[in-house]
């Protein structure tokens, strides 16, 4: 746990008061739980930079799904961040460009919104910083900006389309105004009404006896002091081994997290705080994608950040907490996309294995 | 052109009449279209040993968006039969299982259930027989159908699916049945509505001139015998160069078409003719993929089936025939896919490249 944390919890009283007292009752755990953690909202929120409006969002529902984003025309945003599949692959680390493998397990589009940043260690500071990486990755879509504006602007529905989504740009096709349709398409993706939430705004019966029993233990062991607010995490840095690092296996050596972002020593293995929000459709875990089990994933946090070996009953009511984090999923209409022209610059993929 | 189809345009008295009489006028034409051609049906077709029910085209459309139905949990029916750009995925050859190229450019899906059978060898009876195929092959899907049995039995929600799709059945989750749903929901995925459809209607003005001209030559010239009925193709197995076959280029030596499946001489190099249906959305053009430009798609069917240099206009006008073909493609919801278990077969995928 962060001093600062420690710190906030300590001065709300919380910590001292949960360690001491039994099992509250429901009320009680409600208005602690509404001091952590928000329910998603109803209304999209703001976007810096960027109002979402209808034709951005239809926009970037295309392009989400554009699979001539990428150089070989085979990878689309939705590839690796599937609406179908919790916004994310379910794939250790993520197959792009020829079949190459993603240093990272690809985190889930749904609520990202609501992420301090993105990225496991935060460089894009929001989600159209974020959806150009993956357009440029050699490893995922492997296309450069260049490319990616004359495949738009050799297709005509797509130049009106632009037009329409940024009225009044001089010259609306471009890189930026890709990414800003996107995310104002995933600034949409959110998943609301879960259990969790209903149980925020009041529904004492939507999180039965083992839910609540993980949820006071979610907050009074100090999973909620990296793991809170809306996303119940992802607002935030921290070492992954605030107590005791992971082995290779979970945390390899070669990847040291927030320390290439910032080169600073403090900051080797930190990643940001992984948002909970549907976490049991995200499978596999952590940065490194290596644990299938959500129960294994808890236990891992406990010994881990928390310096403390979890009984199996506790693991398994921090787990069943966990799943009342799954909302309602996002409803898209698959998009027909617009016929590419003899301007568009043709696809162009690496050669097969072995040839 | 076939010998059958040339006596059967002979006895109809329409080669004749077509190549003395001058432009036919509005009415003429359009007679004469609906005696070669028909329109998409507004009903959906019934299905060989499968009626098509609500809870099968539903299960279906989760099928044909599962990743999970292959070996690397990364490829779905829609990654090469895009429901996006044309049922097909604007590629040469497909890219599949460890970014392998398959043999043969991937036909669209849309309309399929008209085609009198599937693949461009017409090996796969029907659609249900024709999805089994991708999911096994090596360079496709790379799975076994007891692979997917296994997964798909894994998954609760599936096995209940299942059960409502196949009411009665005993052990209702099979490959089988998995093939069938997936041809339930393909049997929907019909595009209406075409400007050629108006026009097969009754409505004259659907087509313009150089449509009209190009609708009189795809008949007189004897296009027809190969392309006809409701998919303006489809229908007929003919050799790729009638009166002379097309450089190794476009017609690969390598590639014996029907012959590998019947292992007659006769069918070397024999192959389905194309369905046209949206052929404007569906390049590149042939059994290889080679050809990206539809007049030189045109042209080249001019000189290897019909023995003939059709003259530019000819082209331009027969082209502008087919692009009225396109008809309102399917507006499908992304479907929202239920998620694995402990048991499910995780996902197996090949090593990248160079690695």
């Amino acid at each position: 746990m962060t001093s600062a944390k420690l710190i906030a919890l300590a001065t709300a009283g919380v910590l001292t008061a949960q360690l001491t007292a039994g099992p509250a009752v429901a009320d009680e755990l409600m208005d602690m739980a509404n001091e952590f953690f928000e329910p998603i909202p109803a209304t999209i929120p703001a976007v810096k930079d960027n109002p979402v409006t209808d034709e951005k969002v239809d926009l970037g529902r295309m392009l989400f799904f554009e699979p001539r984003l990428s150089r070989s025309w085979l990878i689309s945003c939705n590839t690796c961040h599937n609406l179908g599949t919790g916004g994310d692959d379910n794939l250790e680390t993520s197959i792009g460009h020829g079949w190459q493998k993603g240093p990272r397990n690809a985190p889930t589009v749904f609520n990202a919104v609501f992420n301090i940043a993105q990225f496991w260690d935060g460089r894009a500071e929001d989600l159209k910083a974020q959806a150009k990486g993956p357009v440029q990755a050699g490893v995922e879509m492997a296309n450069t900006p260049d490319r990616v504006v004359a495949t738009l602007k050799s297709i005509p529905e797509y130049v009106s389309l632009f037009e329409t989504a940024f009225p009044g740009e001089k010259d609306p096709v471009t890189f930026d105004n890709m990414a800003k349709a996107i995310e104002a398409f995933e600034a949409k993706l959110v998943t609301p009404n879960s259990p969790f939430d209903r149980f925020l705004v009041g529904d004492a019966t939507a999180l039965d006896a083992t839910e609540r029993q993980g949820l006071e233990l979610f907050i009074d062991k100090g999973c909620v002091s990296c793991h809170s607010g809306v996303n119940v995490g992802g607002n935030g840095y921290f070492p992954f081994g605030v107590v005791e690092r992971p082995g290779a296996e979970i945390l390899p050596a070669g990847d040291k997290g927030r320390f290439q972002v910032t080169k600073t020593a403090a900051e080797e293995y930190v990643f940001r705080a992984g948002p909970l929000r549907n976490i049991e459709l995200t499978a596999p875990y952590f940065h490194s994608g290596k644990v299938w089990d959500l129960e294994q994933a808890v236990a891992i946090m406990g010994t881990s950040q928390l310096g403390e070996e979890l009984g199996d009953d506790e693991v398994k009511a921090i787990t069943a907490f966990l799943r009342t984090l799954t909302g309602e999923q996002p409803e898209v209409e698959y998009p027909i996309l617009p016929l590419e022209t003899a301007d568009t610059p043709p696809p162009e993929a690496m050669e097969p294995l072995g040839q």
